[in-house]
């Protein structure tokens, strides 16, 4: 619903923080990390997504005047203040991890070194553009795991409002589906769009036959037929199979056609529909079904036996509705004052370990097996470090320490995942199309194991520290080993 | 993140059933109903939101160039319907709930009298709107009758997009919050924003007395400090009530001052930090809390006799994250061909019966006890169905039929809930401010029976169907009585 300037999608207290740091002539330059602590859905990983929309709103970043005059009002804002705020423009640097990768907790996904009042004022729109679009990819590349292909994104009504329909198509689309009925993300994005018809078609018709017969008419291409409005196995699907005939009779070769089931027992009634297509020759005839799917119905349903091929998952799917929030937060992990040369590390302490950030300018090498092409686990380091795969590489785990492997020169390659999106303030990143960040996701996604794909209880991906991150955490808690 | 012009925002189904219509040459006026068949949540109501967004969407429907070449480019429209699009307007009438009121399972929300391809394309994007924010606002409501007031939505950063929290924030209000975190939704919509500092505050300065201090020097009229960064009661609450005793010995009088408790035992520390406040002499300090906090916990930690009275809500209400999705659907209802001069009622059969949809142009009759002003039943009925309160009512559940009640006359008022908003496409309606909705809502949550609003298994509202309407719907179900 917004243009696309969000620089007051912001907390006030960003603002507020903002004002303080002003007087006090803060002119720290600070790393901000954006990461999670807990894969959604029970994952063993999630999608990075968003990033392209993280960099809209950096480049858009402005108050016009009519934003400086509504914080004017609220009367807790000084003029000096205000200018400041009138001449805002980014100048720092962002790092981030490329949409459509896959990424594990304590990963820093983003990563700001901006002057202080800069990388607090983006806090909270980079958190909310990552979470909702991470969150959403995460759940379609799921749902496309357990129907193996043909998803389709449905759930533009259920969507919690215009953005999330769309961008949630987008993610969607990045993550697994096939493609969206949303025609405006379809627009913006050059996604696929996909569609038939309502059960509102075929009731404004005297009746089924004639419905199905005008829409074959008129979308020879794409005839998929929705044969659950009366009664699906006694009157939608041998009305489908009718027009089929008068089609075939009428020498018309369609590129699609088929049937949709939206009601009932969907095991059930797509075995006794194939064979009521194949019977009359008609084994092209795809069979799809949408009705309040998820990842777990369609893994049910495939192991009954069901004979869909193609799904469009709706509400499910653009809510994730079991885990509706993706948890990433922004945390502080390095300061530089005016003439320091290097960062000072910073450390959030917590009762919960889980909660204790590490510090420090941070980067993430990921360790693939050589041979395989899979991933062997994430290394967070510091920046500089860096490692050398023609000699041997020891990991351990940061919380069992005893847990410890040695990867054997030659056996691994390393990359590096935080690439640089904007230095000194310009963006020096050029995103690909969606459909491009969907091809390399799903490489991505063949960069795990099966292991890490399963939907239920699956083996958890290694994110170790580097000895030096280690070590510096450690002093950092007070903790000298 | 768009425009305010929605139009492309729409299934790609609506825009081949549209055409299929238009190549029919079907200028049926037809009805539908935007309505949901249960409550969120487990509560026994729903607060109606979003006409506003609505009235919007409505008034920009128009197709721009690019969006007719989009459309164009899918290679499945054709010119004649293309150009139909270019000079697309909506015409018809909406009549809707207001937006505040307290509604109720298989209820006209909203209701599209249309020609059949405008109320088509139309279906999406109202679905979307009315689904999202009746979703939150009716969240808001339940969490705010728990904690009893003093909700804050501080959700943004992990809201389903910048849409779901901005107009995430603005239903959070209409239900009950207090105020929002999020500027933007303060800017647009005149809702109070609120919010104090971050633990990167804290960590960005040497020690947490000098940040507090500094905080306090800055904000004395709004100095609520965040006392978990370190240790709440070691060090935050100490700290805190050492700057607030220098602000005392200053002569500074705070019109709000308080802590802030993130995580840990809410119950514990609030009781905890309540003694050091009070033996201070700071007996006016507000405690508020904010850690994943939802209905039932705030619930929990009343029973439990914390001491916190103001409440940052975040996740589980811009979220809902119970239940993330509102289930509206929209139906069609009845049509008249061109020549008729009476609607022909429509229904839809399911072998669910709770999915059996109310046949014929409809509106509903609200009845009030009329010494308590509260709420006897809703009454979906026929249009141009009338009902004098001077006369005796029978009113009957509409599936268990012996459930039968009679309303004596003069016990009873009586309420049409559906007004205008558009006629013949004109906007007849003009929205309230978001406050005075708010305003509005707190009355129509008092028009609710206590065993209606408690949140644990509340007794349901009475919606029955009037005898005309009743009649009607069996006659169409073929069950003649």
């Amino acid at each position: 619903m917004f243009s696309n300037n969000l620089t007051m999608m912001t907390d006030l207290y960003e603002l507020t923080m903002m004002q303080g740091y002003f007087f006090e002539g803060n002119n720290d330059t600070v790393v901000f990390d954006v990461f999670y602590r807990k894969n959604p859905s029970g994952s063993a990983y999630a999608i990075a997504c968003g990033l392209d929309q993280v960099i809209d709103y950096i480049k858009n970043l402005s108050f016009s005047y009519e934003d400086i005059d509504y914080l004017r009002g609220l009367g807790i804002f000084k003029e000096d203040f205000l200018s400041y705020l009138a001449g805002f423009h980014f100048s720092g640097d962002i790092y981030a991890i490329p949409e459509g990768s896959v990424v594990f907790p304590k990963e820093p996904l983003v990563k700001v070194i901006a002057p202080i009042m800069e990388a607090q004022l983006v806090e909270t729109a980079i958190l909310n553009i990552i979470n909702h679009q991470s969150l959403i990819a995460t759940k379609a590349s799921r749902v496309d795991y357990a129907a193996g292909g043909g998803v389709m994104e449905f759930g533009l009504r259920r969507a919690q409002g215009p953005d999330a329909g769309t961008l949630g198509a987008r993610a969607a689309v990045i993550g697994g589906c096939t493609g969206t009925s949303n025609v405006l993300a379809g627009e913006l994005y050059g996604i696929p769009v996909q569609g038939t018809h309502a059960h509102s078609w075929i009731m404004s018709f005297p009746d089924e036959l004639t419905a199905f017969r005008t829409y074959a008419k008129m979308y020879p291409d794409a005839c998929i037929l929705l044969v659950d409005t009366y009664d699906t196995l006694k009157s939608g699907v041998p009305h489908a199979i009718e027009v089929f005939k008068e089609m075939r009779d009428a020498g018309i070769t369609s590129k699609l056609m088929g049937i949709r089931l939206d009601s009932g027992d969907i095991a059930y009634l797509s075995k006794k529909a194939r064979k009521m297509l194949d019977d009359a020759g008609f084994t092209n005839a795809i069979i799809s079904a949408s009705s309040d799917l998820d990842e777990y119905l369609i893994n049910s349903l495939k192991t009954q036996g069901c004979t869909v091929t193609s799904w469009g998952v709706g509400t499910n799917l653009i809510t994730s509705s079991d885990n509706p929030a993706f948890g990433g937060v922004y945390k502080l992990a390095a300061i530089k004052k005016p003439g320091d040369k290097e960062f000072t590390a910073k450390i959030k302490i917590s009762e919960n370990p889980e909660k204790i950030t590490n510090p420090g300018n941070k980067t993430i090498y990921r360790i693939y097996d050589k041979e395989s092409s899979k991933i062997k686990a994430d290394l967070i380091c510091l920046v500089g470090e860096t490692f050398d795969p023609s000699e041997d590489l020891k990991i351990f785990d940061p919380i069992s320490t005893w847990k410890k492997s040695i990867l054997p020169a030659g056996s691994y390659q390393i990359r590096e995942m935080l690439v640089p999106i904007f230095l000194n303030g310009q963006c020096v990143y050029s995103s690909p199309t969606v459909m491009d960040i969907k091809a390399y996701c799903q490489q991505e996604l063949n960069t795990l194991w099966d292991e890490n794909r399963r939907l239920m209880n699956p083996q958890t991906v290694y994110v170790d520290l580097s000895q030096k991150l280690f070590d510096l955490k450690h002093k950092l808690l007070g903790d000298e080993k």
